[in-house]
């Protein structure tokens, strides 16, 4: 029974496209950052030192996503990140985007714990494991 | 029984993260060329008109992707785009990108034809829904 | 006798290269977000009104930039935010950025302040202006 | 006497910002696939080669930047490099970018060829050396 990982990000200028909406990839920019905001926060594991001591990554093997309604600049966007499956390498996450108490973006991510020079998935120690349960949310 | 409509695109130091792998979101902003280059050159509809003349945009409403194996520097992507549904103001597209013969990432992506100013959807005009016609592959 | 408005900036791996340093592009993205966090935080102008309601911009007229040692995912950008000089409608700008107590990046912005519709330079009003004031060290 | 390397670059949504003109970030992304496209074509040194297999990266070191006039989706920036100087393992360039008859974008570019690993300069070899001078304008 754990909770959800929560973040919040201001929506930048940069983020914005001609239409003064968010441009959608920027999104995926923003997730990944949510990422590393939950590694470094929520999990304990330093995101940099998985990259440049142990050599690993998290590369996105599958994605489902709904935008719901616009986002602009100067509004802040409220992330929420929760397990919905633990594999032996891979995780489910549901992301959860919100501003002004409306939904933005809700995305379906897979993705798995690999190693950069070889790119071959990784197991999860098991300390890492117990912590990822934490954000388990069924 | 349309045709895909398809690009090449050379995979850029400045799509790649420290993985030496394209950056998944960078893979989204390759299918907003596609989807440029549709309408410019399959469509005949010059998408720069269409953004500052017509005030109109093509905001996307859900994806689902895959990501199949990883790209790297120098590698041309070669990208197909596919009608699979054409609604009074949405599209269904199926992307494919391969290179080097094999497949790297599949998406569905829905977006809408919609004006910038108000956010409302715009019914494609029936010259233009003709010729989306021509890229619906079944 | 201002003082220099400073942020900090953590680098992501969104940031950053196949060499595994920011890709120097991405400095000018957080210069941008430096840019906003002033008018939001030390100037009192939110940005987001700026360019929404009062339809105006802050785009770069020139830049001289020095990348003085490379900066990795994972390390603490403390950006300082300093005006030399305030004219009708424009401002240079000094900005550093240091980390770990070196310096990473040294940059002289030359920005204007515009009608984003109608592509001119506005003045600073006095109000504006008195509040840039604060902000200029010789 | 050598002659500027010359590329053209169509301006896309995804480099423009709510003002509806290119995010200045965005020029040097831009400049990157020039220097990119300069190795590959102009100085028959594939780019991703050097990357991948030689382990080099071309940094940059410094740069002078002037945004003469605001480029939009849809102009066709046309850019040329011009070498000015060369150095040990060091490069001086002039970018100037033009579309529609007008100057949009001027640039002195120092960059290093450098080892991605060690993060040391490293000299131009004689051939490459030699290559590069086909590109001097002084």
């Amino acid at each position: 029974m754990g909770m959800p990982f929560e973040r919040e990000k201001l929506i930048r200028f940069h983020h914005c496209d001609p239409a003064g909406i968010v441009f959608y990839p920027q999104y995926f920019v923003l997730f990944n950052e949510l990422v590393e905001d939950w590694f470094n926060h929520g999990l304990q594991q330093n995101y940099a030192d998985l990259v440049y001591q142990q050599r690993l990554g998290t590369p996105m093997v599958k994605l489902q996503t709904e935008f719901l309604s616009p986002s602009q600049i100067g509004e802040t966007l409220r992330l929420s990140l929760a397990v919905k499956k633990i594999g032996r390498s891979s995780l489910e996450l549901e992301v959860n985007g919100t501003a002004g108490g409306t939904a933005r973006v809700r995305a379906q991510l897979t993705m798995v714990l690999a190693n950069v020079d070889r790119r071959r998935s990784v197991p999860f120690s098991d300390d890492l494991r117990e912590r990822i349960e934490a954000f388990v949310v069924p």
